[in-house]
């Protein structure tokens, strides 16, 4: 295999991409200045050393701390924690700019085919929920996708936080479900009706 | 303009439906067998007499009475009764097996870009609901699109039932939004995400 | 079934139509005038009665003799004749502008998957044939579709053609494969790329 | 910026990869272990070193020598040569087996938007078919996308072929236009049934 098959085959690898568009990666770099090249492995090798995972809520991030920016910032509600399966849906609830509290990544969610235990990290978040009781936390925000894994997942979590009694107090909540922004009754399937109608008010 | 041309400009009004697959249609017709042709064109013709539309939810329905099956049926929930917009939504709503109450076909939504006065049958509405007293009726429940046409016209119903001191006791309450079947946060839109804190539980 | 679901179940079997556009098409007619729905009606009903089929091309029209405008248009080039498989098929080439002389209409292609012998209009193809050999008929171009069926139906015509001493000096040509207007050569299949270097010039 | 962002931000250069995705690329790489993103790091650096461009075909290749494996080997057919837009192209006609000559990659197509000089290799494409003389070349099949800009770069080789004397014997051909493999004649653009006429054979 020479460099271009095998970069094309590291290409592939990536999140939605397939043989045709690796292809066309290694030849737009390929056609790009070697500088160009140059910048991009200097910035795939930093993301080994300026990243670090953040010890609080789990996150990636490229600060010069080891705790990340939102978990250190003291002007965020501490009543409020949101756990999230991914950096990326953190991403999305920060762009939504609709929660000020803090949060925990999961790291995935509970898979529904395979039966080995999954490595979502039920350990680290009860261990930051620990820390944050201090910060007089009271209510969790389960901040799943509204999809078979999410809901297993969410049970999985209160399952975990209901069995510790110094967690008693804390109110468990989940985001709601119903008609999302733009939808149309006739196109909404049956499932989405449902909680429309059990979360109305 | 001959009586292929002209079926098919008729075809071309349906919704949806471009000159292109006006013209299949005239075809298909052309090769269907007469007594197709002659079938189609009967049960276009008993849609004017057989149809009616009911006097209480103004949908239009093909029952002997006037009213229709769900505005007869005594063992429906009194207490509650849905505002659509259309028949369509109507039947989307009775397909989810969710709602047990009346209904009430508005005919349409507010529009946003034109300035006339709406056609939406405000006074057939008060009219159903004033009916509907006498069965108890507790809460009305706005089931329109979530887009801002839907919120113009929840917002235009609510100030029309709250105007009349006879509804005061009458709970209005609106289908929930959130995070529809499926969605995950990534690709959820802001509002939607407002919309899933706001109503989490 | 009442009248509503009848019609809803006729246009489902309209081509490209399933269950929830059926139905919006019959709301549509709900909602407009009864004069709109009995010029449906009579425009439907006409097509029984003022369109016939030519007995040269055998293509469906409304003109006011049996045989076509385009078959009885003397000033089209009579060298030509051009086999389609259907009436649509030879809307587009006279869209196209590119072809001035006699068409035939098959009626279908044949069938790869069903046995049973196709019902095209053979026997009427070799008697237009017949009766354009007195136009000085030199060159008849297969214009099917480029799939199997297509392929399958050219060979056959071929065939049929070919069996009768009387058009042996008649040219068979069939349309050109290749590349088609707007398409990339990295997405050409290679059936595609294959035909286009086989037809290149 | 970060080194999160940074990396993000190269990745939206990528032919056909927006914020979103970009985003998830890098959370892809973040979750993967040092030893893959050091891998890829290899793999890009390799280009640099490992890739050359071929000084006969100017395609990039991994080959040892300069010239490219198809350039230098002594099987293919000298006759014949096809000019392509890009190396993507190149690899197209490849995959479809229907070809054994040798290739020039011109590096792009005629700009219909822009007035500035193109950049594409009209001198390196007239030495190489200087160096191909001698394996008795005899014909140039242009080998462009279907559309202006392909029709825009045949027309400009031909005319920079024609030019020199010494490849008067030579014949230009283009690739065939007509019915792509699978279309149906009434979707086809009256642009396709027009070459598909003209090339019918």
């Amino acid at each position: 295999m020479d460099s271009i098959e095998r970069l094309s085959t590291m290409f592939e690898r990536f999140p939605g991409i397939g043989p045709r568009q690796a292809n066309r990666f290694v030849q737009f770099l390929l056609r790009s200045s070697p500088s160009v090249r140059r910048e991009l492995v200097d910035a795939i090798a930093q993301l080994s050393q300026g990243v670090r995972q953040c010890p609080e809520c789990m996150r990636f991030h490229a600060g010069e701390k080891a705790v990340c920016a939102i978990c250190s910032n003291e002007k965020r509600d501490g009543s409020q924690l949101a756990i999230v399966a991914s950096d990326t849906d953190l991403t999305a609830l920060e762009r939504s700019h609709m929660f000020f509290g803090y949060y925990f990544v999961l790291g995935g969610t509970v898979s529904l085919v395979s039966e080995r235990s999954s490595s979502i990290r039920i350990r680290e978040m009860l261990s930051t929920l620990t820390k944050r009781l201090d910060d007089s936390l009271k209510e969790v925000i389960l901040a799943f996708p509204a999809n078979p894994e999410g809901d297993a997942t969410a049970q999985r979590v209160r399952e975990e936080i209901s069995a510790k009694p110094e967690f008693s107090h804390i109110k468990i909540t989940a985001l709601g479900r119903g008609l999302s922004t733009g939808s149309e009754l006739e196109y909404a399937d049956p499932d989405t009706i449902h909680d429309a109608f059990e979360s109305r008010r």
